[in-house]
Order: C-alpha cells, then sequence, then structure tokens
C-alpha cells in the first residue's frame, strides 16, 4: 500500500486525535499550525496542503484548485456550502478529486435535535417549566390546555435528506402524518413525497413545517414571505438546515402578528444573530447556536467516518456520502 | 335497558359536558352544584349523590360508603390514592361495587410529556435557548459537549404499566437500553423487568431513572435517601408518578452536590411547591406544575372513555381499566 498523504484541519479532541493516528497508520498526517476552531471556521492557508493526497477537514477552495496531488477530499461537516458551486463542481470532475462529507456522523443528532424542538413545543416546556400554577386554578386549565402529544397532527419536512429520513423513523410511534418535500424524490422515501405544485398547499395543512434545506444558492430564501405567508395559522417552524434559507424579517413578522404560534431556529443568518435582530424579541421564538449536530463523541464519530472511508478509498470501494 | 342515575363530577368542558349528555341518553345526569376544578380537587357532599347507580368522577368515599344503589365508580383520573386502602376496598368487595379508573386517558400523554423531559435534558435545551455562544468558542464547545442523542444510554423506568409501556414503545427507535421495575412482574412486559434484589444494582447503572410510581402507602418515599444515593453519579431522575414517591430533601441534597445532573419533575408534595421549598433553588432541577397527563381534548377523551365503559357496563362486559 502506498502511503497518502493526508491533511488533516479539522476541530478535534485528544481522544479522537490518538484514534486518528491508530486508524491510519503508514500514512502521514499534516496539520496546519493553527488547527480550526471548528467545523465552520474559516480554513487558513497552509503550504504543505500542496503536497497532500487527502483532505480531510475544510480546506480552503482556493488551495484546493491549486493542490496538485489531491484525489480526495473528506469535508468534516454536513454542510458544504463552501464548495457546493458548479466552478468548485467542474474543477473536481476536471481533476476526478472525490468530495465525500460527514452528513452520516450528524444525522441522528439532527434529528434527536428536532424532536426535543417538537417535544418542547408540543408540553409547552417553556412556559411549564415557569410556571407555579396550582393543580385546578385557571392559569393551570390555560397551560394544560395548550399541551398536545402530537397525535394525528401534521408535519412536512422540507429538505429530505437522511436527517428527514432518521426524523420520520423517530416520529413513527407518535401517529403523526408525516410527509416531505424534495427537490428531486428518489421513489425510496418512507412517506409521501410532495411535489413542487403542492407545496404551497402541504405548507397550509402542515401542523408542523421542518426545515432541513442546506445553504446554496437554489435554497436561498426559500421560505421567502409568500411561503411563510401560506403557512397555516398556528402553525409551527423548525429550522435546523441553514439561516440563510429563511428571510427572516418575514419570519420575524410572521410570530409578531401571531399568524405562526413559534419558531424553534437551531441557525440563523448570521450566528449567533446580534442582540437588536428582530427574531431575538419576536414571541414564542427559541433558538440554539447550532448545536443540533452535537453530541458526547462527536469527534471519534466523525474520526471513525473518516477511517470507514478510508479504508474503502485504499480498496477502490465507492465512498460512503460521496457529494461530488 | 333500565335508566342508571349517573353522578357526574369532573372538572370538564362545554364540549366533553355535550358528549356525555349525547352518549348517555335515556339516563338521568346528576350534577353537584359545585363542580369539581381539577380532577384532583377535594369532592363535596352533594344528597342527591345517595341516589346514583352510577359515580363519573372523584367520589367522596365516606359518601360513596353511605350510598346504598351504587354499582359502579368510573374515577376521572389516573390516580386512585384517596381510594386505594385495605378498608375501601373490602368495602367495594362487599357491596360489589365495580371500580375503574381513567389510565387509558392519560398514558400516551404521560409517555410523551417524559420524553420531552428526557430529550429537552439530552439536548441541554434549558441552557442552549439562553446561550449566544459564537460557534467555535470556548463556551460554544462546552455547550456541543454536553448534548447526547440518548443512543447506548440505559433507562430504568420505575412503575411499569400503561404510561412505561408506551414509554417503552416511544423509545424504540432511539438505540437506548430500557428495563423496567414493578412490584409485581406479569410476564407479558416488552422490555426485561428487573427483581426487587437488583433494584439497587439497576440504579448504579442507569442513566435515567423513570419514577412513575403511583401514591400509595407502599410507594410513599419508595426513593429514600439510600435509593436516590444508589442512583449513579450523573444520572437524570425524573418523576411523573406521585410527590409522595419520593424523599424531596434527599433529592435536593442529590443535585445540590451534584451527584445527580438533574431532576425533572411534573409532580411535587405539596403541588405547586412553596417558594422556599429547597428543590426550588436546587440545581438543575426542572418542575412543571403536574401537566403531564394533558393534552387538548383531554376531556372529550375522558368522556369517551367513560361512555365507551358505560357501553361494557349495561351489556355486563368487563370495564376497561378496572381497578377494584
Amino acid at each position: 500500500m502506498n502511503a497518502l498523504r493526508i491533511y488533516v484541519d479539522f476541530a478535534s479532541s485528544p481522544g479522537a486525535l490518538e484514534l486518528l493516528r491508530d486508524g491510519t497508520r503508514g500514512h502521514p498526517l499534516l496539520f496546519p499550525g493553527t488547527p480550526a476552531s471548528s467545523m465552520l471556521s474559516a480554513p487558513v492557508r497552509d503550504p504543505q496542503f500542496a503536497t497532500a493526497d487527502i483532505a480531510f477537514g475544510q480546506p480552503d477552495p482556493q488551495a484546493v484548485a491549486e493542490a496538485g496531488r489531491l484525489k480526495w477530499i473528506h469535508i468534516s461537516s454536513s454542510g458544504i456550502t463552501r464548495y457546493d458551486n458548479p466552478r468548485f463542481r467542474a474543477l473536481m470532475a476536471e481533476r476526478k478529486i472525490a468530495v465525500s462529507n460527514s452528513a452520516a456522523v450528524y444525522n441522528e443528532a439532527c434529528a434527536v435535535h428536532v424532536l426535543s424542538f417538537m417535544l418542547a413545543q408540543a408540553r409547552s416546556l417553556p412556559c411549564a417549566l415557569g410556571s407555579r400554577a396550582a393543580n385546578g386554578s385557571d392559569a393551570w386549565h390555560a397551560l394544560r390546555g395548550t399541551v398536545s402529544t402530537l397525535r394525528g397532527e401534521t408535519v412536512l419536512i422540507v429538505g429530505f435528506g437522511a436527517i428527514g429520513r432518521r426524523l420520520a423513523e423517530l416520529l413513527g410511534p407518535f401517529g403523526m402524518k408525516v410527509s416531505a418535500f424534495r427537490r428531486k424524490a428518489r421513489g425510496d422515501e418512507p412517506v409521501p413525497v410532495i411535489a413542487q405544485d403542492q407545496l404551497l398547499s402541504a405548507l397550509q395543512t402542515a401542523d408542523h413545517v421542518v426545515n432541513i434545506l442546506p445553504d446554496s444558492s437554489e435554497t436561498r430564501h426559500f421560505f421567502e414571505a409568500g411561503r411563510l405567508a401560506a403557512i397555516k395559522p398556528g402553525a409551527i417552524f423548525y429550522n435546523i438546515g441553514r439561516g440563510t434559507t429563511v428571510n427572516q424579517e418575514a419570519l420575524s413578522d410572521a410570530l409578531r402578528s401571531g399568524r405562526l404560534k413559534a419558531a424553534w431556529l437551531d441557525v440563523t443568518e448570521p450566528e449567533p444573530l446580534p442582540d437588536n435582530h428582530p427574531l431575538r424579541s419576536a414571541p414564542n421564538c427559541f433558538i440554539t447556536p447550532h448545536i443540533a449536530g452535537g453530541y458526547i463523541g462527536e469527534a471519534r464519530s466523525l474520526v471513525c467516518h473518516f477511517l470507514h472511508n478510508l479504508q474503502r478509498f485504499v480498496r477502490g470501494e465507492p465512498l460512503l456520502d460521496r457529494v461530488m
């Protein structure tokens, strides 16, 4: 087996790095002088990069263009915004560089995070955890009258990839009506897929609209004012895709007018939102700071996924989570 | 069919009352002068009660003893503390009065409420919803490093009736290790049942201890200091059974010492807890005001369950949720 020079630049942990060193014996690892602080931090230029066969992390697209030996890029995030453009795709095709991402590492956590949002809303936790209402009081009846079991309610999952599929599995026992919208239906989806021309009517009937769209030029402001206005009054909007897919001013207006009952967002544009952003003071707008994909052991899973793909790469087998 | 006089005393809604009137045509309904304000409110004595064949609600045990015609009591709650004592049971047996409760009405909501607690804790929502941590910052890594997907974690459900069974179903897709403790195992439980002499070791290994015990003389302070101290350090304790089943001072101590990571309680003793109660200021103690069984349409479901049982009673069929 030829030694492969692997350029490694992702936010890691000592345990995960040890796992990586163990799993890549015989292949030199190249590290930048300044390690990445998070999956989404901007890459720093490093002359070593030009000598790498493989890049694991978030390589600078410009550096990729100049790296003559590169054969495979394994992106350490699920989102691939930095690379997802026609020019980069054409370059990868021309140079025969395979690109895979780490979607499998984050799917489960993202789906669980959405469900935590749905259940916190269904059980009115933001309100109930602060309540000292006495059993039988008006305040207690008012609170108890707002909670639900989700049974019989309708969910529309917008952007139905691996996260949506996992969410549909988690929702399985709840007795909900789940449907999905995706730009290119494959026919193997476990729930009904809404066609483009049914999207507005699907938004009009869903109690829960779960946005898992990635960021790209096609998805930018996918939820613009018109689509947000189409959502059924009293519905709840969730976003764990990317903040750029939503017109946030229109979302804020929909919350302020009371048309939307609540919004639960793990992603915003920018992150974090400035203190004076309208969504910060919009009623029933609940924001977590882009942690949906996180979990204890995440860095180790990320390395395991890469090592799994490295074995496949060495053997010439198809890569997991290949995106280009 | 003989007309049955039905004494009705439960916290209702206009829609549910209409449903009750519709479903009981031919049977006179007797209402108290002062209707109950909640499922758990103390009953008020009413001379009409002595003339009833059926009581639906929360009848006064003393009035039951004096009501010569009574044949069936349908309790409007899941808990039956007020009636669950040897003297009352003996009276019911002697007088051949059937007693059923409304467990089926609340199981689903209670199970969903526990899962909302488990997921809010797993995703660190109480902390994350207030966080404005920037991607990649130390605060962000600290937060993201605390969240989990529940996968591989261990749950011990203490008090394994219909709620526990439903919770086990909801937890099905999460990849957790679920086991149960119940005083009398039936052999048809869908998860492994822990024997009495294994309880302490089960508490020592569970990441999540879910207490669904009802209130009775046998369950009072079931979670006393010794059992609470046996729980694995860093575990999370949940209570949606009854507050009386826990030594709350010992629970507060376990939270203050940091031995327990968190407690999520829908029930306390008393309810609501006074403002100066130690649990109010204990770290990571999250309390909702006895709403676990609640959901939109609850009063209608309660009536449906009673009407279903009324049909069975009239036909001489076995009652659903019969408890005596």
